[in-house]
Order: C-alpha cells, then structure tokens, then sequence
C-alpha cells in the first residue's frame, strides 16, 4: 500500500507494519491441510516444544500467544502472587504500551523506575525491592527488563547475570520482554541462551510478529519453578488460539533455521546504515546508541513535519523534536539510502531557511 | 494429519480443527504485501468497516478480534458497568468455557440460567432480572444469548425480539455470541440482520474462526450508543492485533461474497446428513433438534469407547452416554456416510454381544 | 429509634439493625485507652488469637475484619488460585447479595447450584465439580456453604462432614460462611468446632456485626495449609483496619465467655416463639423450617401491605407473597407477641373482608 | 498499654495508634439504642448528608466507608473508566502503602511521579499527561494528591486551584486524599471548602480514624458530575457497612462542632514544639519542613537504635537515617519535652562516644 502517489511511506514507522516473510507464508500454506487437534494437541505444536528447547535448553517450556502483551501479562502473572509487584523500567512497554492491561486484566502492582536508557541496574532497582513480608506493600517479586529496549538499547549477557543476581539473592524472579530477542542476539552475536537462559532469566516472552510472523509471540519458560497455571492463565487471558497450529507453524519456520537471526541481523544492519547516513547531517542528533533495529534522532520540528509528509515514523518526544526510525527484515538499502537523503535534503532546505 | 494409519480421525471433534478455507488462504496471500499502518489503519480494515455495515446496517461497528472469547469478554464489558450483571444460559460458552475470563479480567458477575436446550426465553431470564437499584446486587444489565447454541439449537427471529423487547423495557441490553451465527443465517434461509440488528440485539460477536478463517473474530457493535470504549477495552483485553490487516482481509474475504454463507451450510447440510443416517440405528437416540451443524447423540458407553478408536469427537456428558459430533466447512459426505457406517456397524455389533 | 409515633417497627428486619450488646460497649470503652500498635500488633488481638485456638483447636489463626462480605471474599481468595471456581448454593449470601464482589475484587467463578432450602450436599455438587485439569474451564477448588442458611435452615455436623469428605477427595476445600453460626452453634446445641474443625471445614467467616458487635466478622483458619497470603490478602481487600483493637477486643468479649451463645440462644428462641405463635393463623404458611432465628411466612399481598406500615421487615419473594422475619439478641417476647397479635388480626381482618 | 516498664512508649508511631476520643466514644454510646436501618437509612447517616454540606458546600454527598484505602479506591474507581489512569506522587499513600489494592481491586493504572516535597504541581504532572485518545496507552483521568502529604508538607489553596485548573482544562478531575486534612485545615488556618470545593477539587477522602474516630473514612463528592456508581462501587469494594449509624455518628460528632478542628490543632502544635525542641540538638537534622502534626528527622543510626528502645517511632528510610515522629491530638506536652529531652541526651552521649 506504501509509496503509492500522494502518500507518505510508512516504511520506518514500526517492525509491526511490515507484512510476514514469505518463508513464514510458505509455512502457514503447508499446515493448511486437514483437521488437526485444536488448543495445542497438533503436530507443530508438538514440534515447537522441541525446537525451543534446542534454543533455550532442556527445561525451557513454550506457550505461544496472540501477542506481545499476551505473553507479557501471562507470563508475569504467573510469576506472581495476587499481593505482588513487578519491577519495571518506566519506558517499558509493559508500563506505556499496553493500556494498563497489567493491572487490569491480572492486578499486578507495576513499580515504573526511571532510568536514563531503558536500561535497569541492580542500583536503580534497588530502592524498589523493599517492603519485603511487611503486609501494607505490594510484593516486589519480579523484574521485567526489556531486551533490546524499547530506546533502541541492549543488555549484555553480563548485565542480565547482574539483575538476575540481585533479584534472586533477594527471592524476586527476572522475566524479559523478548518482543526484539532476535535484533539483541544479532547485535550481540550470540545464541539466545547466552543472555536468557545461561545468566539466570527466569521467564521470556519470545516475539514473532516484528520479526515477520503474521501474529504470534511465544511465552518461554525457562525455569518452570518460577511459574503456576500457565496454561489456564493463558486461557483466562483470552490468548488461548483454537487453531493454534497456525501459530505454532510460524514459530517452527522462524526458529527451526536462521531466519529469526537472518531477519534480525538485517533490520539491525538497516538501522546502522541509516544512521550512519545521517549522522553527520548538520543539525541533526543521534540522542542514543543505535544497538538495533531502531534509530532515534532528534530533529527541528519543521523537518519534521515536512518529513511526515513524505515518511511516516513515529514521534518520540515532541517536546524535545525526538523522533524513531523503525527498520524491519524487509527494510530495503534503498529506501534507508533515500530515506537518509531526504532528510539530509530538508535539513538543507531548513538550514537555509533559517 | 488425521486419518493415517492407526490414528483416530478427528474429523467430528470440532469446526476449530477443520483448516483454514482456501479462499481465506488467498486473501491473506493478497494481503501479504507491502508496509500497512499496523492497529487497525489499514485498507483491509477500513473495507471490512464497509461490508459489515451492508450485513447489518448503517450503524454497525466493527472491531477484529483474535478470538471468540475476547470479543464476548469484550463486548459485554463495553456495555457493562463496573457493578453490572450478565444473564445467560448456564449452557453458555461464556460461562462454561472461556475459563472463568469474564469475571477474572473483566470483573463481570455472569448469572447463569438452567434451561433445557440451551435458549433463554423472556419467562427463564424473569426470575433474574431483578433488584435494579438495590446497592446489594450486581445490577442485570446485559442478557447474552448465543446464536446457534452450544446445544445444537437456534433462535428464531421472534424469539430474539422477544427477549431484546424484555430487556430493553427494564434498561437491559442484548448480546449474542454468534461464534456460529452463519449456521443460524442458513438454516433460518435469513440474512443475518434479520435476527440480529432488526429484532433489536446491541452488540454481536460474529464468529469467524469456526467457519473457515485462521484465527479471528470480531466485535460487531449493531447499537453505539450500547457500548463505551470498545477501543480501551480491546486493548486492555490483550486483544488489539498489530498486524491487523491479516485479520481484516480474512474477514473481507467471508463477508464480502456468500462464502460465509456456503460454508455455513455446509457444515448444517453435513450434519442433517449424519444424524439422517444414524437416527434409524436401534439403540442410538437423538435427545436434541439437529438444527444447525451439531449433531448430538446418547450411545451405549462401550460403542461410544470403540468409536473413539477410530473417530475423534467429543463426550459431551458421559455419565449418560452423550456425544457430540460437528460438521464444518469441509466435512465431505463420504466422510459423514463413512462415519455413519460405522457407528451403524459397531451399534449392531453390540447389540449382537449385549 | 423505632417505634415512635406513626413510623413502623424496624424490630424484624435484619440482626444488623439491631444495637450494639452492652457488654460489647462495655469492652470498647475498656480497649480505649492510651497507646496500642496498629494494624494487628496491639494486646487485643493478641488475646483474640488465644480466645479462637479455644474455641476452634490449636491451629486455627485469625484475621479480623470489617465485615461480612470482606470475611468471604479473602477468604475464598485465600484458598484459590487465580484459575479457580468456588462451588456455592445459588442462594449464598456471597452469590446474591455481595455487589458481585467476589468475581469483581477478586476474580473468582461463582458456580451458583439451585437448592430447595438454601443447602448443598454431594449430590448437588457433584455435577459441577467436573472438568479438572481441562484449560478450558475456571477450575473448581472451594465447596462454599453456609451455616445458618439464608434461608433460616441448618447443617447436621454428619451433612457438614459428608461435603468436606466428598471436597477432600477431589483436591477440593471446604469453605463456610459463619455469618450467623452462633445460631447454628445454640440450635443444635454444639459447640462450633464440632461443625467446623472437627468434620473437615478448612477456612470459616465467623460473623460478629449479626450477633452483637458494633462491626466485625473474623476470617478463621482452621487448616492453615489451605491458605496462602490472607495477611496480603486483607490489606489489598481494604479490609485491614487500622485500629484493630477495637475489633479484637469486641470479638474477645463475645467469645471469650458465652456471650455469642446467649445472643444466638435468644434470637433463636424469639424465632421459635413468633412461628409457634402464628403457626396456627389460618391463612399463614410458614413455608420452611425454623431451625435459627429467621421466620418466613407466606401471607396475602394486602396484608403484607397494611403489615408494613406498623412493622418493617423484608418481603423476601414478592411473587409468592414470601416474608422473612429475622429475630436478634435484643428482640423481646413482648415484640414477638404484639407482632404475632398484630398478624393474627390482620388476617382475620383480611378474611373478614374477602 | 504504652509506657509501662520496660516496653518502648508507642507515642510518636502513628496517629491510628492514639485510642478514640472521649467525645466521639460519648457519642457511639448515644447511637447505641434501638433499631435503626441498616446500610446508611438511619437517622445518623441522615445527618452527617446535612453536617457535609454545611462543611463542604450544597452539591456536595458523603458516602461513610470503613477506612482510608476504601474512600481512595472506591472515590478514585468512581471517577475513572475501566480503561483510565490515575497520576499521582511516588509518595502518595494510594501508591505505597495500600497494598497494591488500586490496580488489584479497581484495575487501575497508577501513575506515579517523582516529587522532592510529596507534592505535585502542574509541571511535575505535565510529562504524563499525555496520550489522550491513544488506544495504547491507559487514559490520564485523575490527578490525586494528597494533604498533608504524607511527608508532612501541605499544600495552599493556590496550589491546589493550579493544579485543578490544568486538570480540568485536560478533561481530567482532581482527587484529593484527605486522610489529614483537618491538620491541613489547621495548618492553614481556613475552612476545608476553602481548599478543596472552592478551589475545583471533585472528590475527597476525608479522614476520620487518624483524627480520633474508632474507625470510618468518608468519601466526599464535591462534583457529583465527576463520578458514577458510588453506591454500587462501595458495596463491591466491601466497604458498606451494615450498621452504619456507628459510622455516621461519629463523623457527626467530629464535624457538627470544632471537634476536628481541635484535634488537628493540637496534634499540629504538639509536631511544631518537638521540632523546635530538637532543632537546636546539634546533629539533629530536621530536612523537611514541619507543615502538619509529622517531624521528620535524620539522626544517627546509633542513636535511632537507643531511641527505639525507649520509644516507638517509623524509621521512614534507614538508608539515610530518616525518621518519622507522629503526634496525634492526645499528644501530651509533657510526652513531646520528655521525648525531646530524651533524644537530646542520646544526641549529647552520642557526641560524647564519637
């Protein structure tokens, strides 16, 4: 639909408005045969659980899901008790993105903590993992970080082993929002593992949906002892899928190869190369390191608005001229390198203006 | 899957394990293509706004869901006050099937009513509509019916006006979960309007999943001024769809032409084939109306356990020897004929031992 | 108040528009004095914790709070995971007349059974205790009965013990709301734990406000391994109260001697006398047995009319001209008898007329 | 109990410590006769409608609960959609300290923001304002603040007009948490309406127990447009007592006269003594200001522990040394010296070791 006369392209709005991989197409084409057990009881179902265990080890379980904030909510209330609270970055998406589903659908406490990044530290956490039995608090229970974070940026493995410390020394969980798990495996060049399962995480939600699936994330239990009721929460939740082979073939297709990684390393790559093309555009700011799939820049509102109407991308921060530039697995060179040109063009245009 | 050596077939389990129906298959292929506004911005979106307003009226409100139990959770509780009641059949899929959802995320209090077929009539729903305006009970505010039942069974319009006249003159609303609406439509030989926005029913949900799509839903609100904030709740139920467009296209593609309506009668064709086939069968009773595309059936304990060896269905109340066998979209006469056959064969067999 | 000139009696509506007993004023004033740590860890209560283990064994806890309704929902809450049902008689107080707190507070399924006279037993359960281990439905967990009735009728300690044993043996817990078990306690002259603790009953919601105090009831735990968090619980139901001593030390009084039995013994016996005493007008139908302290009578509609204007009590059943008196600690044999006077000359009145 | 030999005076904790007052205790005595309506048609809670309005002004409506997370929850609930969020300081009681029951029992979304002071100003909310018809993001609804605050600073009228002006301009209401706020209209030395009805505030929970009730917390409407449900949400919020009349006489008692008025008074004149009795004591810090009946004090952790031996006091935050000393309207002068004596001599013995 992009690109046509007169409308502004949405190519760099968000990894959400790509369409699906033709290889995740081809999948869901050859599941389409037959009857097949509805709620989890068919074969790719059955495949899946193997598939993520090469990827997360032996113990990892898998529950998938409609969504992002499906596998979110499910996952941290199964984590909790009714008295608990989450610990969580203010910027995270679990926090901004998903209406207060948190706290309405499950109840869960949200303890939002500013940070400078996205980022958590066992020190920002720290103030907030207090109150411990004493019966007017909720209960700190759980940490929900976001790899890669919703500003762009990602932990090391070292970083995660860090928190995971801090929140089990102190009998709290770690859960990741993994809805860009692949971009931070290929930024870091590393297997999933080594950042979730290896260093202590205790619960995932693994996303598909940005990184070419039609729909589906997945919930990934790393460590089954730091959950209850996945499955009737999961249908309590109302992100039980009937036809779930649907789902489950997707995820086969993604994971059982490298087309998770391939994808991932691309829009990664993509992001790179556009803003190394605007970098050095006079007056235009790269507020924060670009470790994935997203570019943040900072630019004169004019520019701005004269840039959405040929691209569209998302305001950040229109206080501060803040904007993001998504890429995706189908993110061109060419549309970063055109991209990249008209901005250096308005920034021109502007500068000359002014 | 099913059918292969020494598995048993599931092909009468249920309409969630038939496939996804080939032209739903194109349509999300054709779908597939490009960048679109993710949440609802896109052009499949916007055309499914058109085509539901020409099944059922100008006023009609469409919102996609991913599954039937989020837009019966959904919208019930956009027409719901927090201190709000829900009257429906005890039989109801809402009350006995989606896990306990409606009160777990929405908080709603579901009074269910015992009949003997599945349907509510005004002289059942009486008893309970009761105690407006005493600060002690939930207040009734909303009657929900489903359209075929779970049982089997279908309203006619009449009755569905009968029971929107018995709400509304005590400020109650309707609601019906039409998860199998397009069987009613053709066994009533109606267009779907004529039981639904012409008799006075509020909100819909209209059922897709059953009838041949991959996934999804939808929220068909006939009465804006019966709901508020379908937009919030849909979020906050975990059930607004990024990649909308997929979800859309399906439903373009069911509503748009008759396919809705050829698949629908089908699967009733299917199942009047079966029950038809076995209802001479000495010792097989028919307890219920075969009136959409289930067929109910009460069987000697042993028969129904020998059965299931080679066909999957489901024991609907095994301590009286009840089963329920449901055609879908794709169910093929050789099939029902087949399976006739069979439960002839091992009724007579038996009868033989007995 | 009531009773002054040409406002009608409000002396058989409800034991909560009954006073408050003078020794319980009398042990307030007492608890009233300097300094006592809040929320629990004050004298009072210590000594409460002592009273309850005497009266209900050694391991019974307790956890007092406002009311009635907070009683039953912490402490189902208590005992059920977030995915669970309680299985209660469709007249229980926590069905009909909590707002629909249960499921709206704290997510819990009701599953409401139709009873004759307000008591469950194995075999009305035993249809709805089903499904376990299915994902599809809310999971049955807690058996909720209460003790008196709502309907002024009794359990036998053998009918108690027969639904725990019939609980036990499916994973189940065996709740009781105790709003009026004092007057089951005097009626069938036992004392409470040979109905409660003795035959199996895991968690109780002993009433105060009904019998006495000015406001409290009391969680009491009789099997502390079927609860988790009811100190979390409490404060996150609002039902923690800052100045507890003032509940513990009116619970303290009614318990320590045999305050609760005399109040129960009394409302009892004004129950008894005001049936006898009307038992034998023509025309009058008391329609359930008397075992508490509430009378229900069957009277024509116009006298129930020119009744209310001397006296106030509910009209329980408007349909069937169904009447509840309820008798408390402070109703006298000269109210019961100008009452029953008043009643017998309504109806001879009425029968004059018609 | 406090002050006998050998146990730490419990004087400075809390002023839910202090007992209930002579005058309110007279007059639960007075209420205690007869029958009376239960659920608020007595003739106490019929009074305390006319005492409200004449304190806060003709449209304003009391509905009594039983403590102070109950007026906050149901007030709050009140104002909001299930899809709305409520803005509120970090510190604010709502957020720490009531157990997380906001999101677990109303589903609503806290947002919590940072303040130096525990006050909030229409720059300090402007950041999270934001959003407003976004389907994402958990809708900005209400401002709620608190006075005092719960760091004992207060707000002026000014203050308070400003922020209610932003909120409103923005379709927002405002929600004040009154829990003190007869010590801020002591402090203030104006009547409550000033602050609160005059200046655009909708809803208020006005504080009872804290100011020398047994128990009750009231929830004053001011705008009856901002809220809806009132009545039904308290009862599902289990906070509808059965025998309010003990609810209502007390407010009446506290209001109808200067009794508020007095109590908060003294405890603001006996906070004001000790502060100016230690402010001299040399290592003694006094880091927010005294504007209530709170003194906060950094001391060092030696002398917290040797202090804590002799009286019972909050240690509000042991990472700096910070301590929170209560008065209630019961504190002594006599107390107030004798303690500040104490903690001098400490001081003093301290320097002495060190």
């Amino acid at each position: 639909m992009t690109g046509t006369q007169g409308e502004p392209r949405s190519g760099f709005v968000s990894d959400n408005n790509a369409p699906v991989h033709p290889d995740i197409m081809t999948a869901l084409i050859a599941a389409n045969e037959g009857h097949e057990p509805a709620y989890g009881a068919d074969r790719h179902t059955a495949r899946l659980r193997e598939v993520i265990k090469t990827r997360f080890g032996e113990r990892a379980e898998v529950y998938p899901v409609f969504n992002g904030s499906g596998a979110n909510v499910i996952g941290l209330q199964a984590m909790c008790d009714r008295w608990s609270a989450v610990i969580c970055p203010a910027s995270a998406h679990v926090n901004l993105d998903e209406g207060g589903a948190p706290e309405k659908v499950a109840g869960l406490k949200l303890i939002a903590v500013p940070t400078a990044d996205g980022k958590l530290t066992p020190e920002l956490i720290e103030p907030y993992a207090r109150g411990f039995g004493v019966q007017h608090h909720a209960q700190p229970k759980v940490v929900s970080l976001t790899q890669t974070t919703e500003l762009g940026t990602r932990y090391t493995p070292g970083e995660i082993a860090a928190i995971a410390a801090f929140a089990h020394e102190r009998g709290m969980l770690l859960h990741i929002d993994g809805a860009r798990l692949a971009n931070a495996a290929a930024a870091l060049d590393l297997p999933p593992r080594a950042f979730t399962t290896d260093v202590g995480v205790d619960v995932l939600s693994l996303g598909g949906t940005k990184n070419g699936l039609m729909f589906g994330e997945a919930i990934v239990v790393l460590n089954p002892d730091a959950v209850r009721g996945v499955s009737y929460l999961r249908k309590s939740a109302l992100q039980l899928a009937s036809k779930m082979r649907y789902l489950s073939a997707q995820f086969v297709a993604l994971l059982e190869g490298d087309l998770w990684l391939r994808n991932a390393r691309h829009a990664n790559a993509m992001a790179a190369r556009l803003a190394a093309a605007v970098a050095d555009v006079p007056g235009v700011e790269i507020p924060r390191p670009v470790q994935a799939n997203a570019v943040f820049a900072v630019l004169p509102p004019a520019v701005i608005e004269r840039l959405l109407r040929r691209y569209q991308f998302a305001v950040w921060d229109e206080r501060v001229g803040e904007v993001r530039w998504m890429c995706s697995f189908d993110t061109t060179e060419a549309e970063v390198d055109a991209f990249a040109a008209t901005v250096r063009d308005e920034m021109s245009a502007h500068a000359g203006v002014a």
